[in-house]
C-alpha cells in the first residue's frame, strides 16, 4: 500500500507538510471519520482525492461524542479494512491516533458548544452529542491544517469533507467554522445509497434482513417529498409521514422539511402549496436495535 | 506613522503574509487587546515586536464578553492615541474591525466554552463573560494565523501574547489552545505596575485620587504573599487578607493562593507550614465604582 498510516498529531503535521512539498502540491483536503468505513466514506475520500494534491483520512471514535458507553464500546473498528479502502481511493495519508494522544489530559475543560442548533432533532435524543462532536472536529481541523506552504509558496488550500448524510452536523459544522473562522473550506458530500436506496451507514450491519426491508420506507418517504418538490407540488408532509408510519418494525421519531442551515421547520411550505425555495426533508427512526437518520435536500 | 490600519480579516490574513514577505520573517506575533492602550499593553507589543518579525495588534471591544450594556458603553475607546502607542513600539499592524465584521449574523450560535475553569473567581460575578472572551480569542487567532509561508520556506511560527495581570484569562486561553489544538503558542507577559506599585489597567482612570491610593493595598498585599513565599515561610494569607479589610474604601470580592493552571485553591500551602512550589496569589476587589483584579505568581 502506498497510504502511510500515522498516530500522533506531529507526524501529521509533518507528513502533511512533507507530502505537499514533495507532491509539489497546493492544497490539502482533510476527511474527518469515525472508521468502519463503506462505500459512502469512499465517495467522501475519492472527492477529496479529485479536488487535492494532498488527502488526509482521520479515523477516530471519539468518546466525547457518545452519551452511551455501550454503543462507544460496540461501534465497529476496522482499521486494516479501513486502510485498504482510502489506498484504492489514493489517499496518502491516514492519521488514526489513540484516545490519549487526542485527550492527553482527559476531558477537555474549553469545548465547543453547539448552541440551540444542537440541541434540536439529533440532538435532542442525544444530548451533548454535538458539543462533543464540535469539539473533536475543531480538534481535528487543527491537527490537519497545513503546515507547510504550497509549492508556489503561497498558503496551502485547505479543505474539509464532510457527508451530506449527517446533515445537522454538516450543519453545525459549517456554522463552527464561520463563527469561529476556522481557516478552512467545508464541502458537502451527498449521501451514498445502497441499490435499494438506503442511506449507507455504519450502523446498517445490525440490522437483520426483514428490519433492512422495512428501513427502505425512510428513503421512499423522502423520495416522495422530492419528487413532489421537483413537480412544485404541495409536499404534503403529513401522508408522507403516513407512510413510514404503516411500516410497523420502524419507530418514527421525527420527519420533517427544514431550512438546511438554521433546521428550523418550513412549515409554510409543506402543506397546501406548491414547494418554493431550497429545503431539507429530515428523517430519524429506530429500526429494530438500530437508530437510523436519512436526510434529502428539495430544491424548487 | 509607519503602522498600518486594517478593518477586515481579509485585509489582516494579505497583509500579513505580504509583510511576512517583504521583510523576509519568519514570525508572526499577535497582540490581541480591547484598545484603551497603556504601558502595559506597550510591554505586550514591546515582547511581541523583539521576538518576531512581524506584529500585529487587534483592537476589538468585544460586546460578547459584556454582560452590561452600559459597562460596554462606557469602555473607553482611544484608537488614535493607541495607534501612536503601538507604532512607537513598532508593531506593523493594526486590526481595528466593526462590531458587523466580527458578529456579521449577529451572535454565534456555535461558541466556544470556558467550563469549570471559567465559573470560578472573575467568572462567579461576571456569568458567561469568559465563554465571550474565548469565543472572540478563538476567532481572532484563526484571523491572524499567518496565511504565508515563512520566508525560508517552511511554515511561519504564531505567538499570541497575553498579559499575566488577567490571569484567568490567560489559564483559560492556555487551556483553550490545549484542549482545542490551536496552531499558537501562548506567551504570557508579567504584569506591569506604576510607581506606586498599582496593576496597570484601562479602568484606572475611573478611580479617584483617593480611591486610587486606597486600591493599593492590593499590591501590598499580594507583595506581602510573595515575600513570604521567597523566604520559605507560611503565607498567612489571613493576615493578608486582614490588611486589605483594614482599607474602608475596598470591598473585598475574593484573595486567594491557586494553582496557576486550574486556579484551584492551594489552601494546605497557605497556612502553617512553609510555601513550597508554584502559585499565583489572586486577588479582586471593589473600590470605589472600579472592580480592580491583581495577582502575584508565587514561586519557592
Amino acid at each position: 500500500m502506498a497510504i502511510k498510516l500515522v498516530t500522533t498529531a506531529a507526524e501529521l503535521r509533518s507528513e502533511g507538510a512533507r507530502l505537499l512539498k514533495e507532491k509539489g502540491g497546493s492544497s490539502l483536503g482533510f476527511v474527518p471519520t469515525m472508521g468502519a468505513l463503506h462505500s459512502g466514506h469512499a465517495t467522501l475520500a475519492r472527492t477529496a482525492v479529485a479536488a487535492n494534491d494532498v488527502t488526509a483520512v482521520s479515523i477516530f471514535v471519539n468518546p466525547l461524542q457518545f452519551g452511551d458507553a455501550v454503543d462507544l464500546d460496540r461501534y465497529p473498528r476496522t482499521l486494516e479494512a479501513d486502510m485498504e479502502l482510502l489506498d484504492a481511493e489514493g489517499v496518502d495519508l491516514v492519521f488514526a491516533p489513540a484516545v490519549e494522544e487526542v485527550y492527553p489530559d482527559g476531558q477537555p475543560l474549553v469545548r465547543v458548544t453547539s448552541g440551540p442548533l444542537g440541541e434540536k432533532w439529533e440532538g435532542a435524543s442525544r444530548p451533548g452529542h454535538f458539543d462533543g462532536a464540535l469539539t473533536v472536529v475543531a480538534k481535528l481541523l487543527h491537527y490537519a491544517l497545513p503546515a507547510g506552504p504550497a509549492a508556489d509558496g503561497g498558503a496551502a488550500a485547505y479543505r474539509a469533507y464532510f457527508g451530506q448524510k449527517d446533515a445537522q452536523q454538516l450543519a453545525l459544522v459549517r456554522r463552527m467554522v464561520t463563527d469561529l473562522n476556522f481557516p478552512v473550506e467545508i464541502v458537502a458530500v451527498p449521501t451514498v445509497r445502497a441499490e435499494d436506496g438506503l442511506a449507507l451507514s455504519s450502523r446498517n450491519r445490525f440490522l437483520s434482513a426483514e428490519e433492512r426491508e422495512a428501513a427502505l420506507v425512510l428513503a421512499r418517504a423522502l423520495r416522495l417529498l422530492e419528487q413532489r418538490a421537483s413537480a412544485h407540488e404541495p409536499l404534503d408532509l403529513p401522508s408522507a409521514v403516513e407512510l413510514v408510519r404503516s411500516q410497523p418494525l420502524v419507530e418514527l421519531d421525527y420527519f420533517d422539511v427544514v431550512d438546511p442551515r438554521t433546521l428550523e421547520p418550513l412549515a409554510e411550505n409543506c402543506q397546501d402549496t406548491p414547494f418554493r425555495g431550497e429545503g431539507l426533508a429530515i428523517i430519524a427512526a429506530k429500526v429494530g436495535p438500530v437508530r437510523l437518520i436519512d436526510n434529502i435536500p428539495l430544491d424548487s
